[in-house]
């Protein structure tokens, strides 16, 4: 154990985030900041102003990644802590923007304790992680970190017929600063987040320990059957579409229960003709499966595909089967997770492990850099809305474990 | 057994039915004879005009009902035959027509036999039996028999704005025949029909012995769950709305397999918010539970109740139902059913007892005279639907096993 604890400033890391909430405000509540609009913009200027004041050396990419770090004593690989500012169109105040100003708070933190850390130490925001406006999501991350050519995300072209590289000149975010190799360059990457789940809130948990992002396995079938009339039918003379989808969401919803950390969703649904008493010819939906163990995955995959071929047949149907989605489960290192637990429990906090389920940058970087996230309640479960919400207690919370973790790894204390 | 068999003219009736069906034909095959349209009126007139050819007694009463009646010698209740020749929209040429056109060659085959009946026997066609223009169905029958008050059908107005009376005036079908008091005046109601269904055709049978029409219940379900992200909720915090509608339909399907004679279609259904990754909020679908015994399908209901109950307080939603029809079975004179059977052997044709899902005018007055159906194979179960076919042998196989029955019953031969 630390002989003394270091702790953050919540009250001006809870202020900062209230501060940039007010770029891009709805008038309900919430904030909207699509990356490369005049919002994000603004957003950038807001964060970028707090970095220089702490006197931090700022990176700008040819993707608009901004990364500001505080130099170390020696010539080591820096400590990376980070995340995204812009938002979906309907955003609350945490998502992203927690792990960019808990960062930084971090960085204020350890510059006013005196002490001089061997390691740089670094917080960065990377270009469209939401992907709300240009295709893919974790747009600068994976230019980053190499995974995405720089020339394929500058060519994107969004929703409002706008291109990545002419956004991003115009609001003057094209840098130039040189991409690192970060296997040598970053020693750990830390991302502090909002879960966006239900799980800590609902166990009254303070921290989330994150041991990976969970596969994703989107895949749509489409059924054909025969639309006969409901009354003179017997079921043995049926070919019901619907019914089989019906199934099939079943079955998927007793995978899930069956196979460790397995999740299933029948999200859409769509069956023909639809009427009362006419028995459905044509069914189409989706099935969203995930798992943090990629065999687990392709285990429920390959269940639910013989499951559904026995009652196609058993059913006198067709279908076809098209791929939407397909990512495999990325771990988080091992040695890093144990620290977050170590962390919450040097500061007194409850903790859980447990896998990320939506997507964050810190899975560009886990292949390639230590890698781990810190979760902190999303009240009710709700994000991606305007009532997104975690408390100042537990904003800070995260903060210092997130402290303590760059700590232990810059070999400070 | 009788010593002699009487035959219809096969080929003339089913010239008949060929003349009938090329007034309101459609282009691509098929006709269209929406009640009291002009279509109607030329294919009434057609009819009339066939009817009068034989000498029949014509009644025309105020909801349009056509009776045509060869006087028996005695004074005794009538041996009825009838249905109706309205059409759907994309109708075939035998639904309906059949049994009117096939009770006026009974008729004309006994005057052609030089056999005087002691009983009168009559053919009738019923107005607006489908619906498809005037809600309800069965309307001109259900007036007849005394179920509709006449006053509620001449007022129905229409799909088109206009009413029943004044489209009846117009074809110049408001007649002035009063309306009989069937429990004494009709000793049998008998209608041929397809059986708009797959059984026969699929079995490879020639007469379908009607027992009754089955009980029908409609409901409309609506559940409330929440739509959380399919990838950050775990299975065990979820209120899938769309799932329980799963379940529900494959319960449904459970019980039509378990309970005698149970039908159960789920028909329509909708989920919001509708999209690949966020857990069902809502679901919205129908349950269509048919069954020719009243006990059996209170119990499928009460069972299908239960289960929703159960599963609903399960998933954390709530839910609202809506009776959208409910009717009991209809069940047909015993008597009269054993007779059709007998008819059937005594034609050297293949026969089963099945129940009717569809309804017809037949249920109408099986409440208040003996009444029953006789069913010819609908060739792959098509109904309602431009590819309705059955084979002219199929057709004077029926008309045979009708006049068979009438003459038993009429106390001829």
């Amino acid at each position: 154990m630390a002989s003394f604890i270091l702790a953050v400033n919540g009250d001006r890391l809870n202020a900062r985030l209230k501060s940039l909430g007010e770029v891009g405000a709805l008038p309900g509540g919430g904030v909207c900041r699509l990356a490369l609009t005049d919002e994000d913009r603004q957003g950038r200027d807001l964060v970028v102003s707090w970095m220089r004041e702490l006197g931090l050396e700022i990176a700008i990419d040819a993707i608009g990644n901004v990364v500001a770090t505080l130099k170390g004593e020696e010539n080591l690989p820096a400590v990376m802590m980070g995340s995204h500012i812009d938002t979906v169109s309907t955003a609350g105040l945490f998502d992203g923007n927690l792990g960019v100003l808990a960062g930084l708070e971090v960085i204020e933190t350890i510059i006013e304790s005196g002490i001089n850390p061997k390691h740089s130490i670094s917080v960065g925001f990377f270009t469209n992680e939401e992907g709300s406006r240009f295709a893919p999501d974790m747009m600068g991350s994976g230019v980053y970190t190499g995974d995405l050519p720089l020339a394929t995300a500058l060519q994107t072209v969004g929703i409002d017929g706008k291109s990545v590289a002419d956004e991003l000149n115009r609001i003057g975010y094209s840098g130039k600063a040189p991409f690192p190799n970060i296997s040598e360059t970053v020693a750990a990457y830390f991302e502090l987040h909002v879960e966006q789940g239900p799980v800590l809130d609902e166990e009254n948990i303070e921290i989330g320990v994150v041991e990976g992002v969970q596969g994703i396995s989107w895949h749509e079938y489409t059924f054909y059957g025969n639309s006969n009339h409901a009354g003179t039918t017997p079921m043995a003379y049926r070919n019901d579409a619907g019914l089989v989808a019906a199934k099939i969401n079943v079955f998927a919803n007793e995978l899930a229960l069956s196979i460790p950390s397995q999740l299933a969703t029948v999200g859409a649904l769509e069956i023909k003709p639809n009427l009362v008493n006419v028995i459905p010819a044509f069914a189409r939906f989706t099935v969203d499966l995930r798992n943090c163990d990629e065999a687990l995955l392709q285990s429920a995959e390959s269940r639910l595909d013989t499951y559904i071929t026995e009652q196609t047949e058993r059913h006198g149907l067709t279908f076809e089967k098209r791929k939407l989605a397909r990512f495999e489960p990325v771990p988080f290192n091992k040695h890093l997770v144990d620290g977050i637990e170590a962390s919450a429990m040097e500061n007194d906090l409850t903790s859980k492990r447990l896998y990320s389920g939506a997507g964050h940058d810190a899975q560009m970087f886990a292949p390639h850099c230590p890698t781990t996230m810190i979760f902190v309640p999303s009240v009710g479960g709700i994000s991606h809305n305007i009532k997104e919400y975690t408390t100042p207690e537990q904003v800070t919370n995260g903060a210092n474990v997130l402290l303590q973790a760059v700590l232990n790894v810059a070999k400070i204390l």
